[in-house]
C-alpha cells in the first residue's frame, strides 16, 4: 500500500562521497516486488562504531547481533533489509545474522563481528536467509560512494520520502564529513515503520568516544521525537568513523583534550541527528502537522522531557491539534498525567506564542485570532512553563489524524 | 455534537429504590441546552463515605474539594453538574465549590463538610456558580427514591448511553441494595468525558472499611479499563452507605470479623463496579470493539498489570483490532515497551482462544479461520502468557477508530 508523501516532507539534500564508505543498495526481492530493499555499506580498515539501541524488550535478531558486536568497536560492513524485521523469529532468526554476518566477512575480508545487521519490517515471519544471502554478492560488486541517495531510499518501509543529512565540521585544521541517512515513520509495526539510522564520517575517533557522542545526540534528538508512543523492537542507530581524514589525534579516552577538539565534531553531529529525527516526525504516519513541545520550568531536565513526552503522545493533544483546535485544557491534563512535579496554579500555556493560560487561569481575553491562523499552519508550536525550577526540554511529534487509522487499521494481507 | 449510540451499549437495568437516597435530576443551563445537566442526592443522616480520585497532578476544585471532605468520613448530599468541569479556574473553582456546598449545607440542613461535589465538562472556563445556585432548590424540591435512571443521563456528557448497576448483597441475614451509576467516554476532554461514579448501598458500614472495599474494588474494575491513556483532571468514584439497613454490626476497625460479614458485600460491590467499568469501556470514544487483554505468567500481578495496559494503550494494537487484523506482531512490541521483565523466547500470544505465538515464534499453521472470525466480532480477547511467573492482571479498552479523531478533532466551539 503506497501513501501519499507527507505534506511535511523535505527535499533530498546532496550527499557527498565520505571517504572510507562505499555502499550499494540492490533489489533483493524479500519482501518488495520491483524495488530495492538490501543495502550493504563497505567500510575502510580500522573503522570505530558506535551505537544506540531501542529500550523495547522484545528485541530483534539484528539489535542483539549489533549489541553483542558493538563490544569490538571495529566495523567494516553494514547490511540492511526493509521488508521483514526478523524479529520473534526464535533460533531461526539468530540463525540469519549469524550467516549473514559469516557471508559478508567472507565477501569484505574481515570478521564476522565486524559486520553489522538491521532489519526493519514485519514481525514474526521468518526472513528468508536466502534470498538475502543470494543478493550479496551482486551489492558487493556495485559498491560506490555516491549511492547514500539510493540507500536512504532503499532502508523505507512506510515511510514517504527519504531521509538524509549532511554536515561538515573542523577538527583542528582539518574539515571532515558527517552524512547520514535514516527511516521511521510510526514508531513500529510489522509491514510498517521502525526508526533505523546510519551515520558515517571521515573522522578517525576511538570507539568510546564515539559512543559517548552518540548517546548524547541521541538523547536531545531521536529520543526526543515519538509519533504514537509505540517502541520499535529494532530501533537501531549506528554511528561510523572511518579514521580516513587526517586531523590531530583524538585521545582514546576523550578527555578535555577530546572535548576541546571535538566539539565542532559535536555540533555538527547532533545537527545531522536532529535533522534526521525532524524528518521521522515529519514523516509520521499520516502526520499533517509537525508539532514541537518545549518545556521550561520544570524541576529537572529529565521531568521536563517526561512532561513534554506526555504532552507529545496524548491522542487528545494530537487530536485537537488535527483538528486545529487551540485545545490548551487538554495539555493542562496532560501535564498533569505524567506524574511528575507540577503546581496547577504556577502553570502556564503558550500556543503559536501567545499566552493562553498562567498560574491556574485562562488569560482574559487574550487574542485569539493570531493563535487560531498559528494553528491552521504546519507547524504548531507549543510552550509549557512550570514554574517550577529550572529544567527545559523540547520534543516532537505529528498530529494524529484519520490517515493514521487507514495506515495502521489496514489488513496485513 | 451528538454521537450515534455505541454499538456495544447496554440497556439501562430496573434501578430499584435505597433506603436513605433521594435524588433528583434538573436542567440548570450550565452549558447544555434543553436537558438535565445537574444531580441533586440527599443522603440519610449517619451515612459513611469512601471516594478515589484521579491520579492527575492538575486536578479541578471538585476533587481537592472531595479530597478534604471525605476527612470527616459523612456525607448527605452530592451535588454533580455537567457541562463544565470547573477545572483549571483558579480561586474561582474553589469559590464555586465553597458556595455550592454552604448553599446545599442550608437546604438539607448539614455541615458544609458533608456536602460532596463533582463537575465533568470544558476545562478551564469559570463554572457560571449563579446559575448552578439557582437551580439548587429547585432540585431539592423534586427530591425522590425513584431517579436513579435519570441521573444516570443526566450526568452524561459525549457518553451515548446511561450506565447504572444494581445488586443485592447478604450481610448475617439481612439483604442490602448497592446502585450505582458512572459517565465516561474518553479518559477526559475539554467539552468531553471525565469518568465519574457514585455508588450507593443501605448497608452501615464504618467509613475506613468502607474506604478499603472501594480501593479494592476499583483497582480491579475503574483502574483496569482505559480508552485512549488520557488521564482525566476529574476522575472521582464515591460510595456511600446510608446504614438504613438492619445487618449485624461491622466493627469500626473491619477486622476478621468484618472480613467474614462483608464477604458477599465485597462480591457484589466489585461486580457493580466492574459492571460501570466495562459499560465505560463500551461506551469509549468512537469505539466498535471492546478489547478485553489477559496478561498471565508476569512475575507479579503488578507486572501483569502494566504489561496489559501497555497493550491496551498502544495505538498500533487498537487501530490494528479497528481493521479487524490479528496483528500479534504489534502486542509482541506493546509487551516490550511496557519495560517489564519480559523473555521473547518464553512470551506466548493467543487471540480468541487461538494460541499465535509462543516461545519466541509464530505458532507455524495455525488455523485462522477461527481467529479471523473473532476480529469481526465485537468483542475481542488477548491472551498474552509471559512465562516467568504467576503474577495475572486483566484490562479492558476499546479500538481506535476514525470515530475517536471525528469526536475530538473537532472544534470546541
Amino acid at each position: 500500500m503506497a501513501h501519499a508523501v507527507s505534506p511535511l516532507a523535505l527535499p533530498l539534500p546532496e550527499m557527498p562521497a565520505l571517504a572510507g564508505v562505499e555502499l550499494a543498495s540492490v533489489a533483493a526481492g524479500i519482501r518488495y516486488k520491483d524495488r530495492r530493499d538490501m543495502t550493504v555499506f563497505r567500510l575502510a580498515p580500522g573503522t570505530t562504531v558506535a551505537g544506540v539501541f531501542t529500550q523495547n524488550k522484545c528485541p530483534g535478531a539484528p539489535v542483539d547481533w549489533c549489541r553483542a558486536a558493538l563490544k569490538g568497536g571495529k566495523a567494516r560492513a553494514l547490511v540492511v533489509n526493509a521488508g521483514n524485521s526478523n524479529v520473534f523469529t526464535g533460533r531461526a532468526g539468530r540463525e540469519t545474522c549469524e550467516r549473514t554476518a559469516a557471508e559478508t566477512a567472507t565477501l569484505m575480508g574481515c570478521k564476522p563481528r565486524e559486520v553489522f545487521i538491521a532489519s526493519t519490517g514485519t514481525i514474526g515471519v521468518p526472513l528468508p536467509t536466502d534470498v538475502l544471502l543470494a543478493a550479496l554478492p551482486k551489492a558487493a560488486g556495485a559498491l560506490t560512494e555516491d549511492a547514500w541517495g539510493d540507500a536512504a531510499a532503499a532502508i523505507m518501509t512506510t515511510d514517504t520520502f527519504p531521509k538524509a543529512a549532511t554536515r561538515t565540521a573542523r577538527i583542528g585544521d582539518a574539515t571532515v564529513t558527517i552524512n547520514g541517512i535514516a527511516k521511521g515513520s510510526g514508531m513500529i509495526a510489522p509491514d510498517m515503520a521502525t526508526m533505523l539510522s546510519f551515520v558515517a564520517t571521515d573522522a578517525k575517533i576511538p570507539a568510546p568516544v564515539l559512543q559517548k557522542l552518540l548517546q548524547r545526540g541521541c538523547d536531545r534528538s531521536f529520543n526526543c521525537v515519538t509519533v504514537d508512543s509505540d517502541t520499535s523492537t529494532s530501533d537501531t542507530v549506528l554511528l561510523f568513523a572511518t579514521g580516513q581524514a587526517k586531523h590531530p589525534r583524538v585521545p582514546a579516552e576523550g578527555g578535555p583534550e577530546g572535548t576541546r577538539l571535538l566539539k565542532d565534531f559535536a555540533r555538527a553531529l547532533n545537527e545531522v541527528l536532529m535533522d534526521l529525527a525532524l524528518m521521522v516526525a515529519r514523516d509520521g504516519e499520516g502526520a499533517q502537522k509537525l508539532i514541537t513541545v518545549k518545556v521550561t520550568g520544570a524541576v529537572s531536565a529529565k521531568s521536563a522531557h517526561r512532561i513534554g513526552m506526555s504532552i507529545a503522545n496524548s491522542p487528545l493533544v494530537k487530536t485537537a491539534i488535527a483538528g486545529e483546535d487551540a485545545n490548551w485544557g487538554r495539555i493542562v491534563m496532560a501535564v498533569g498525567k505524567a506524574g511528575e512535579p507540577a503546581d496547577r496554579d504556577k502553570l502556564s500555556v503558550s500556543m503559536g506564542g501567545v499566552l493562553i493560560a498562567a498560574k491556574g487561569y485562562a488569560v482574559p481575553d487574550y487574542d485569539e485570532a493570531p493563535v487560531n491562523a498559528h494553528m491552521r499552519g504546519r507547524e504548531v508550536l507549543i510552550e509549557v512553563d512550570m514554574g517550577l525550577g529550572r529544567g527545559a526540554a523540547t520534543v516532537f511529534t505529528c498530529d494524529l489524524t484519520h490517515a493514521y487509522i487507514d495506515i495502521n487499521g489496514s489488513y496485513r494481507t
